[in-house]
């Protein structure tokens, strides 16, 4: 159960129609997913949303598939399961592999466990980080 | 200051200053940053956390800037000061642009944002996403 | 499923029924909801969280409903499933319009935003905050 | 140190220093705090998040003092330093009494509490708050 | 719904196989849980993981029960469910009380408060702290 | 700098500096550290944490320095650096060693990159953990 009633396209106003048949033009599908019919119930941030979601995950200076893996990355860390779901589907339908997916858990994981360790031991960060000589945990 | 000493190489045992060597070599510079120096406190989790580090994020499926950012990603959900600068540095080094790093930010501030969004409406997983036909948030 | 007993008024002790009986009394029905049942299987953190409940929740200088949209705020961002819904709930019966929710969700978002885009840059704190001058992020 | 620099009026964009000119205008004051300084670096970026500040903080359903407080909150679950301070900074000069700021972090603390027992108890949700019947954890 | 097969013993291959038998051997029981079979799509980090757990869960200066409930307290802070219902019944397996449960608990919660509370008032580190003076918040 | 002013015991009322002497006779020193100081703008919540803090801490159904290292690691995932020097620095006091604080982290690390790993999996909850046969991650 949900929080907010998830919009069927009757349900939906004008407004949030016209952002779902933009999300299905841009998709080239007819399936709308939960995410957008539960922010049809405000309109104007739907369309806000939708908006963000085609400029910064649209074509720049990263990588498509590193950008989903990003997203991923950061939702897993917010212990977000639906977005994990969603942007983990996103991902494979941009190709990415099984081998790439098992890298991407072991990055993460490997993150958070030094991101715990070091948050234990409260380093004061190095001067040499400042200049950008480019040295890694 | 730290909740551990910082270890220079004349107190860290012979195995951790080995380990100390080995970033050295691998990395092709003297410096020693402060999360070796402070895990050489614990000589086997030095050498097990390093082995780890040059595994997962050595030669592999994904791209080695695009795996730098992916640990950004997950170190600035998990509010890691230290490991945030260090890792920024290392993607610069590894020629992250500016470019590239205000992208990273873009995606990383609205993932936490959808992520809040879905968090807060609570909605139910798509069928959709389970055979993987690539639909996002 | 639970990692404790959610326990019924006839399993639960009779510090913790007077506490359930409290709960009735001070919300004008039958209904003890699960966070109880649960907590009823340690009955002295039961009286203590209740009391704190009522102590914190109850009049004072922030309006009751705007302590219900902080408290479901903080259980977004500590991805808190149970208190969301069950904070939501409370909301809607203390007169939460879905504009309100709405308009909740989009500060929320972008609170979660910023906070990521911030933590990112690391930015030093502004003197100017240090005198109250009230200027936002 | 920062991961990014801090943009004076010189160093930004003419559109960075648009959005500059316009902080100053909504807020009455010639001060640009460090936010905006280090957003510069990306202007497009600038732009969208002082719009969305903008609209989302600006006049709504919930009072300007409730939303700086909400935004306060999120900030202290995402351990956010910089935002605690800038946004507790903006309570003030929108009227936080200390008497309410005492009230919001009581039921900060409590919420963490809560939450923290919660998942622990990992509780199936009440049906009840499916309907909206305002019972709270 | 997981994002990842979870592999019979049929599906996973050798080097997987070899694993999930040392966890049988190691616990004295035939059932492999859902986390090892989804780990088995990555056999090295299946191989990785598992080593790191038999050695950081197994004998040392801290007592086993004791690391089970540090583990849980952690799982909780991250909102891990899986975890949190995997290390909770892996505390009982190693004798931990309903009275030690509910202790638990109250700590966490009562950190996650205090956590908080401090994290919205950004206090500074007491001097007193550096030495080991051995005073608690 | 802090967003509330450390009150001395000449600025704290008299129920703060009751709480205060209490402090100081309980714990057999003078030095009341500044998350005391801080609360203190709110006496009653002064008053009703550090009477949460000597109950939970005191004597109870676990080891007292097992305590401190559960809210050490709590404090270590809600990245709280003032919690997390002020608690390393309590267990030292109650006598935790270095092996001890290395193997905390340890498993503290452990914890955070296996929850991060079975949260990208998003795995379905083991049958067998319901009826708590004791099987870990």
């Amino acid at each position: 159960m949900a929080t907010v009633r998830l919009l069927s396209d009757e349900e939906a106003t004008a407004e949030a129609r016209a952002v779902f048949d933009d999300i299905r033009a841009t998709r080239g599908t007819d399936y709308v997913n939960h995410f957008w019919r539960g922010l049809a119930n405000d309109p104007q941030a739907l369309a806000q949303v939708w908006q963000e979601v085609k400029s910064v995950m649209g074509p720049g200076s990263i990588d498509p598939l590193a950008k989903e893996m990003i997203y991923i990355a950061v939702s897993v860390a917010n212990a977000c399961t639906y977005c994990i779901h969603s942007h983990t589907a996103a991902a494979r339908g941009k190709g990415m592999t099984d081998a790439q997916h098992s890298e991407l858990m072991r990055i993460v994981g490997l993150a958070a466990k030094t991101n715990h360790l070091v948050n234990a031991m409260q380093l004061p960060v190095d001067e040499a980080f400042q200049v950008g000589t480019g040295r890694q945990s």
